[in-house]
């Protein structure tokens, strides 16, 4: 196998090798690359594989990965007590991804007593408080509304705290950005379940409550429920993962994962927030003057290279494809911009279509590893005109004990082995 | 639990109970519909049910459907021939599903000699033929290249072919359309590796072909492969699946599925078609007079009613959405339209966005059942003007024992106790 180190596929358009974007026309980047390509010459008669000579497999109910492909998993950190096993989260491998979507086996999850195993025949949702006329619903009643499907991301708000650490960790981009995730979401509009209940003019907040053991609750504004709020049913086309909430979760798109309670039981009408657990003694910003700012609903612009990233090595200079993703709660992803100076150039990425508002955008910058240091960055603007801020800007403004909501631009180092590593730059 | 069925959420648009897709706007729905949905009354306190009195289920690293969905699967007919299991297909269960996205795990499958367990670290990718530098890649090599990702479907030209019996069979949904799919593909494109090999001018078409025991050929047109073609390694995030083409597969968006050449390990360039077994004795369209057409590439516009469908029966008068997925490999869907009385009227249902080329859309209208007998009909139209044919002319232009590309409008009749079956009308 050669390489292609010693041919430019396309103009330089920022410093260390990242090369214009306009190389992904077509076309443009093979014939850059003709003759130089990390393929190899065809030398030999191809080999007639064991697999060719025998019928393979027959068909299954239900179709699974290759069982070459079993490292490619959630990272479910040690719990810290082992009768607490289902509090924490399991992290989305992003370094073994690409495109938009998430599969949904591997779609993060994070729970606070648990994944409880509900038979959706006995589930109820109810919708009470404010409201003229209170209502249950069971999932068959529910599966009868007018259904409305989106794709949206939904991010935890404790995603990349890590950063937050004085030095940076030996930590992979599971372990630091893995809690978020892409689905195409189903479900009924929560604004035409409140209509029918009918909303009492007093009302301003709804406390949405899971049928987890913890009754994991949060308060959210009604203007939010009557806007963009999904009951959803279905993740990528089938029903709504254990892990995700089934029979039933809440989509708010762009607002924190944890506002998007799963396993919804029950929605109520109220005039101020409840001040649940879950936003009073977490899920709230702690800020350097030891004042904490509460219910900041809207996840940040952001973006986080997955290629390449820790754990994948270089194999020698030539090209590579810098890939990642970029999202914001407040919008559409207008621009993602990359760097392999650490900030001292730029140069825009391609984005992937579709351009979705509160959806991820895969986006792409092609490469020229010259074999030296390198530090590479990513930097999304969403069409708020919001920019992700540098990790010092965002220490400056925001302090670093804040725990959630971090959106800094992230770094990660190669180093003359082509080893990456977690840095702050 | 009460029914919507005196009440009506919105305006008339077409017969038999079509109403206009505008109850769709938000809270339209909602507000016409006000104490006559099918909810109930709450009447007593929610019961705390067992999953709510201990902690849940610790993580998993690859998730899998709640244990209650398990009759969510593939539909796979009986081998002709035990000693050929792997030899037909398994289909999709659409109507049990919604939204754009099919889940990876219920992506109909057609084989033609199994499902190969393929090394992907033994596998390689050979262009040869009529390129100046013929190329061998490795599953390593081809990762390095630039991706591109898009959301297609892919549908098997066979689809439906069970419309072509004169009389209609009493067949659910997957055995009749269950052919089709719809992921997030990503891959390089196929004119990137094709410009690195240097294609010779005298080639205007390659050959295809796959790494099972069937080695199952194809002849493209270069125009194609020069066009949209990917070669994948991702679908929905995820490194293929084995019944999907596990290490690489080709995507030429909106042709024919058997084009899609699973497990792809050669392409050689050549001036004219190879003549394959499976473009002679297979995938040709036999005509009224015993001729044949061969090599028609794209599939045409279609649709179908996912819901209501056969196996699902209506619960009483009242309001249901109809909804389905429309595509064209031809393009975009523009409209879609809904006939609740076999065609002798339509109103325009509502397309779920994004609208994208070569991709299925979610279309849904609001029906309001009078507890009567019903033929409901959906009717797509593309961008390029295509519009689905009734059965009639479908029969008259093409007969019915062309097996393959079958894109007539469908039918389902529901009597008065509310069942679907299949129907001509």
């Amino acid at each position: 196998m050669g390489t292609i180190g010693n041919s430019q596929p396309g103009d330089p358009a920022a410093g260390n090798g990242i090369l214009s974007r306009r190389v992904f026309l077509e076309g443009a980047f093979g014939a850059g690359a003709a003759g130089a390509g990390v393929s190899g010459a065809l030398a030999e008669p191809l080999p007639v594989q064991p697999w060719m000579k025998a019928p393979g497999a027959g068909f299954a109910p239900y179709g699974q990965p290759s069982r070459f492909e079993d490292k490619v998993v959630r990272a479910i950190p040690a719990p810290p007590n082992p009768a607490t096993q289902g509090i924490g989260a399991a992290r989305t491998p992003l370094h073994l991804l690409d495109g938009m979507i998430t599969p949904s086996g591997l779609h993060f999850e994070r729970s606070h007593s648990g994944i409880p195993d509900i038979d959706p025949a006995a589930h109820r949702l109810v919708i009470h408080g404010l409201v003229k006329r209170p209502l249950v619903f069971t999932i068959e009643t529910l599966s009868r509304y007018p259904m409305h499907s989106r794709i949206a991301f939904i991010e935890c708000a404790g995603n990349s705290q890590a950063l937050n650490a004085p030095q940076a960790q030996p930590l992979g981009i599971a372990a630091i950005h893995g809690l978020i995730g892409c689905q195409e979401w189903t479900g009924v509009r929560l604004a035409t379940l409140l209509d029918e209940a009918g909303v009492e003019p007093s009302a301003r907040w709804l406390i949405a409550e899971g049928a987890d053991s913890a009754a994991m609750s949060r308060s959210i504004p009604l203007a939010k429920a009557m806007d963009d709020a999904l009951v959803c049913l279905y993740q990528n086309g089938e029903r709504i993962r254990p892990s995700n909430g089934y029979p039933v979760r809440l989509l708010l798109p762009g607002f924190e994962g944890n506002m998007n309670v799963k396993w919804l039981r029950r929605i109520k009408l109220v005039t101020e927030p409840a001040m649940t657990k879950d936003e009073t003694s977490k899920y709230t910003l702690l800020r350097q003057d030891g004042k904490a700012w509460q219910f900041v609903f809207a996840m940040e612009v952001k973006s986080v290279i997955t290629r390449p990233s820790p754990g994948m090595t270089l194999k020698g200079a030539g090209f590579y494809e810098i890939s990642g993703l970029a999202w914001s709660g407040n919008g559409s992803i207008r621009q993602v911009d990359v760097s392999a100076d650490g900030g001292q150039s730029w140069a825009p990425a391609a984005l992937q279509g579709p351009i979705l508002p509160k959806a991820p955008v895969r986006f792409r910058a092609p490469w020229q590893w010259n074999g030296g240091p390198a530090v590479l960055q990513s930097r999304a603007t969403d069409d708020a005109g919001m920019v992700q801020p540098t990790r010092a800007q965002f220490a400056a403004e925001r302090g670093l004990r804040g725990v959630y909501h971090y959106n800094a631009i992230a770094s990660w180092r190669i180093d003359d082995q082509g080893e990456a590593t977690n840095a702050y730059a």
